[in-house]
């Protein structure tokens, strides 16, 4: 007969996360990331017990194009990483994704060595649900993370959507992984990608691809230099590595520990991590308002009517946004 | 003495602007772009009236670095259109202006020739507010001029913030204006507006510049090729061309109504102009129900006092937005 595992108390989850139990930090998240009510308020009152005890981390999000091999990176990164002596966190944003068992296991797959490191703690992209939704959620697990005394959170996306700009808002430093083929750098640009990262690397820079890798460095590191860098005081260079012969992993992580240095003394760091933090604040204010007026059920169902007629030009949109915003406020009062 | 001008009735107004009275349309315009909540209901009025009246135009929105010659470009292109025997309205969506009787005339200083020009209007950004409320107001503009009878409708964008973004939400094509010199093409990339035109112009492609203009027209070419268009079922080109030596107008005319006729025919027209409706419907009902949430007394008073808290740690974002919002509906209630 399976017993029901009994449900931690908020002190014992605290606790837990606080000792950096594994176990624990993976049922916190859970709470977290769950979509009750009830485990929400369990879940503020959990993350408001820890905050004072957040450890000071690195938070370094990763994209890159499909194919870029993230995964790969992130194996080599942060496994160098962890060979160091640091406690590594891999999250994923990827407001796509309709996680299961089976994507679980397909992430821990996708990072062979990283999974199998005690000092690493590996978890995928909480499932469905809106981008704001999903955002939240990865930030308030990167706030257990920390608690839990991980030195180094790495975020990745999947570049679907706006996530880049989502997982940017949220980190400290940003790295974009870009392959030696042509039209990749192009594509990254298209969607202005290439104004988000604190570095650029040419991946897969190894056999054959060793000289290419370094003519797209030196070209990209032109165009760089033309561009106005995301972080103040910083300028955007690219390296070459390959995860594979793992090489330049080491000047990679160089690069990070004098991104940080410097922000640290211009003070760029501790004012992007406050900003970062009202605006978070902002956007899920809007988030709940726009929730509460889009769920009215008169809202509901007057909506498709005016749409329909908006199409058909016979309501301007103007009058139509004031006649529902109007409805709804009368209602509340009610 | 100076007699006070009468008030017109919304009649008047109404069929005056279908009259394609040049006075009534820059008052019906002046009304649109009205702060006062009186106005605004008056102009809700006028735009519903009008409504039906409005004219099939072509939207067409124009981009491009500073210094690219936008406005040389579309008193040349302009005055091209009304010489075919086509009314063109130029409008600007700018959220930074504080437009001024000066700056107006600067405006029409910058368009030497079509500012003369019976069958051109040329109407400066609606000065100050946010980009959501100029962005309202230019839509509404562009419903007045078409039911004035104007044929094409030019909205410029001055290029600050999510402009570029706000205009193409707003019109049928997209152009963008660059120069031959280097970097600007990667500034536009940069800012992510590469993925936004239906035709790149390489301008001032004249005296010594032709050849270079040629150049960089091939190398956009190539890019472009790689590059996804924005619009379904078209693929966006690049083409040279001088507004001082009225080279390339024709061409550029010509591409816009191939574009027409393409999406006309593919259904890709149609479908657009009913997404931006349905957009900017929603786009409002957010700018109310945001405004009306910030505007609350209490809600003002409480905000900064959780910023200083959740800045300092001693308070977690998602119960802070909680407590907002909470506290928020708590009183409509009352």
């Amino acid at each position: 007969m399976v017993k029901k595992r009994k449900e931690k108390s908020i002190e014992e989850l605290v606790q837990g996360v606080l000792n950096g139990d594994r176990v624990t930090l993976a049922q916190a998240i859970t709470l977290v990331e769950s979509n009750s009510i009830r485990h929400f308020e369990r879940a503020q009152q959990l993350i408001e017990a820890v905050l004072p005890h957040q450890k000071q981390s690195i938070r370094i999000g990763i994209t890159g194009v499909p194919g870029a091999g993230k995964s790969t990176f992130i194996d080599t990164f942060g496994s160098f990483l962890t060979g160091l002596g640091l406690k590594v966190a891999v999250l994923a944003v990827d407001p796509s994704s309709n996680v299961s068992k089976g994507s679980i296991l397909g992430d821990k797959t996708r990072m062979e060595r990283l999974s199998r490191d005690v000092h690493a703690f590996i978890r995928p992209s909480p499932s469905g649900g809106t981008l704001g939704g999903v955002s939240r959620k990865t930030r308030e697990t990167i706030l257990l993370c920390e608690a839990a005394g991980y030195d180094v959170i790495l975020v990745e996306t999947v570049g679907v959507g706006q996530s880049e700009y989502v997982v940017r808002s949220m980190v400290d430093f940003f790295l974009l992984i870009l392959l030696t083929g042509a039209g990749d750098e192009l594509q990254a640009m298209k969607k202005g990608i290439m104004e988000l990262p604190d570095l650029v690397v040419i991946h897969k820079a190894d056999g054959d691809n060793v000289e290419k890798a370094e003519k797209v460095k030196e070209e990209m590191n032109m165009m760089l230099h033309v561009l106005r860098s995301y972080t103040e005081g910083w300028e955007t260079k690219a390296v070459t590595a390959s995860s594979i012969k793992e090489t330049g992993i080491d000047s990679i992580w160089n690069v990070i520990q004098t991104f940080i240095q410097t922000t640290n003394n211009n003070g760029v760091f501790q004012k992007r991590r406050k900003t970062q933090q009202l605006e978070w604040l902002h956007a899920m204010i809007k988030e709940h308002i726009e929730r509460h007026f889009y769920n009215d059920p008169e809202v509901k169902e007057l909506v498709p009517k005016l749409e329909t007629e908006i199409i058909e030009g016979k309501r301007a949109v103007s009058s139509s946004a004031l006649q529902l915003v109007g409805l709804y406020y009368e209602k509340l009062k009610r």
